[in-house]
């Protein structure tokens, strides 16, 4: 019996999620000691971590993209079998940073696979195992990109950034479709306020799904 | 356009499926030329190869069934990208020693996930492309197995072939299924009879689906 609570956070790159989660866990670590599990994939397991370096092996340029969407379900099946379940049955409060909402959005949309069939092929990864609260951090494509680089003259723009922002776009309308067809399960925050608002909010509705950890 | 002819070959360990191959291949490469594939799993490109010795890496033992299937799929879908679909596209008629079939009995039946599961699961690596025809070889499991092990003193049997033969009773039980399900694709030939009539029935089947290379 799966008796702890399991929370994932998404958002498109740059929104904050991370750091957020590094917020939190500061905050909350200290009074939940080992009841609480941060993770992300690969999560630190062999085989993930093995599966992870095909993806980004940057000479495996041939990989097709639905290739790359079954080694990512791939990796979260055996991140979800080493990690999440065991931390759930031992009655762990799970935070962990992207999960199934991540593919959907950037396989299903960004790389133009299609939602509904990524959806549908994660859930043979899940087993149909969602979390019980998914914050989303929300904000334009634009801003969470030039947050990551923030180093950049943002006056260059070149043909790549371009391509880049029409695909972060695509994830993000995927991401607020996700919203709108589980709002139940997905909450959104809107990532663009500043960091302790945002930290402020997210704690709220953790609180709110797992009263029992606080 | 997919103008060439998708053939696999199917069935149990040791039903015959290799030997049977090489017979027909010696038989009609000196006619077709180029114009013949003859493939299998991982297919040599190096993204399927790596896929691979993940699964076959003894040290993963943590290896979640779903994970393994995962990546059989992955590995599939790549050798169907970069192998596959360029020489149906270039009119060629495609052996292949195993497809999306294994998985349903091996994963779906052996493994016991489920064989609608697998099947669904697969559709999103295959994208929905099956075979035209199918060549079902035919043994019960014992048969094949004795074939593999024809060193081994047959009256010694330990904990592990009793499993072992349970685990190939389902593969095959599996096998069946399909066939019956799926009548018009999948042909089932009796892989008990000597090697020359196998192989002879093969080719028959293969003629009857693809005259125009013939
Ligand atoms: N609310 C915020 N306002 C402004 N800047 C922020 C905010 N939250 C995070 N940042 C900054 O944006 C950058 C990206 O943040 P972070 O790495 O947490 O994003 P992320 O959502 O985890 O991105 P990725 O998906 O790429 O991992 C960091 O430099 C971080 O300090
Ligand atoms: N019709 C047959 N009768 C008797 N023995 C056979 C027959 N066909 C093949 N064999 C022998 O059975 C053994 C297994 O054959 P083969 O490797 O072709 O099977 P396979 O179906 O490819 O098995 P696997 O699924 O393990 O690759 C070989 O030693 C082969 O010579
Ligand atoms: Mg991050
Ligand atoms: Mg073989």
């Amino acid at each position: 019996m799966l008796s702890g609570t399991f929370i994932s956070f998404e958002g498109p790159d740059g929104a904050g999620k991370t750091s957020a989660l590094q917020a939190i866990t500061a905050e909350i670590a200290p009074a939940l000691g080992d009841r609480l599990t941060i993770t992300r994939e690969p999560g630190g397991n062999p085989i993930s971590e093995s599966i992870r370096s095909i993806i980004l092996d940057r000479a495996n340029t041939a990989m097709d993209y639905r290739t790359e969407a079954l080694l990512y379900a791939a990796a979260r099946r055996q991140h979800l079998a080493q990690t999440i379940l065991p931390a759930l049955a031992a009655d762990k409060l799970v935070l962990c940073d992207r999960y199934v909402d991540s593919s959907v959005a950037y396989q299903g949309a960004g790389r133009e696979i299609g939602e509904a069939a990524v959806a549908k092929m994660n859930e043979f990864a899940t087993d149909g195992l969602l979390p019980e609260l998914t914050i989303y951090f929300d904000v334009p494509a634009v801003v969470g990109l030039r947050r990551i680089q923030a180093h950049r003259d943002p006056t260059k723009v070149d043909r790549l950034d371009v391509e880049q922002t029409a695909f972060h776009d695509r994830v993000r309308a995927a991401y607020l479709k996700l919203q709108a067809a589980h709002p139940d399960r997905i909450k959104l925050i809107d990532a663009t306020q500043d960091p302790a608002t945002v930290v402020a909010q997210s704690l709220a509705l953790i609180k709110q799904t797992a009263p029992a950890y606080f």
